[in-house]
């Protein structure tokens, strides 16, 4: 009943370190968030992070995988997730993003999570931005 | 104990279908979170969304309704709400959105959500897009 | 079991009232969630409320401080945190805002939260603004 709920960072291997004290997911309870994500593609050693590609494809598809690494990273899936958001630089890209976005869900099973498209800057050379909010159990 | 939380989708009536694979609204446990709603008037068969009309007031307005109507498919109301964020094209708007936020919230009995404004780009034609977190219970 | 839920608002002290029908931050359940804080400096009766000062490290130390008067009020603390969403309206400002973002959580004994850096328009003279969810327990 009192128990004390434990809060985790979740790192997936495939992530370099935050640029700040930040986690890239935090699970505390149900409760499982993860950060913004970017398309960068997995850690190398020693190198700064970079996106997979200039294309809103590449980056669309890689962002999504890293928001899927720390999903399972933390024991959960794309279908505990009730929302996402998704931030765009450009309202131009939201055709084109939608498309790529319903391919990649196309075999959920769970009702699809919520979502709001947002048009922010983002820095040079990023397309898209992604962080979800999943309730686990 | 080890009973698996439902996740559903939440569509309500007067509402289009997503342009893309994500949910008006979705709730898991007790958490319902309502997708980013714009001023797009009732559905209407065979024709596309369009908002109601180019003032504030009437997008506004039309916007908290639909907010609302996901509330209401998903047996929540906005004294379940704990979040309210509001995507504003100009931060001018500011005092007027609050002004018709005020008389819209009016005669709500238990304290009101949390919120922030955040002032991005946004479709054209789109004045105010607006997503909320509920907890119920 | 079926006992129903408060919600509460939290108002801190140090704080004007919000502009509108909107809460400082909410608790339900062990939901909390903080609005949208930015720097202004504590209230002062009779005062409109006012930025600390023009630079970005007066603002974000003030903006942090106004997120944990909310956190303090509502009996929680930055290590209930799971997820910081900082609005700044230039990606400038990413590297310095990183620098005291780490030294204001150098004691942070829990995971530090998820976070999203969000790059929006922000009323004049506002450099950033922050909210967050907390999980108690």
């Amino acid at each position: 009943m009192t128990e004390k709920l434990q809060k985790t960072a979740i790192t997936p291997a495939t992530h370099t370190a935050p640029p700040a004290k930040f986690s890239h997911g935090v699970k505390k309870g149900n409760i499982l968030q993860v950060a913004g994500q970017v398309g960068f593609g997995p850690a190398v050693p020693g190198q700064a992070p970079a996106p997979v590609g200039p294309t809103l494809r590449e980056q669309t598809l890689q962002t999504l995988s890293n928001v899927q690494s720390v999903l399972e990273a933390g024991e959960a899936s794309w279908e505990d997730v009730v929302m996402i958001r998704v931030y765009l630089t450009d309202t131009g890209h939201f055709a084109e993003f939608n498309e790529i976005y319903n391919e990649f869900f196309a075999d959920l099973k769970e009702a699809p999570a919520a979502r709001t498209t947002i048009y922010v800057g983002l820095p040079a050379g990023l397309l898209v931005e992604i962080d979800a909010l999943a309730v686990l159990g």
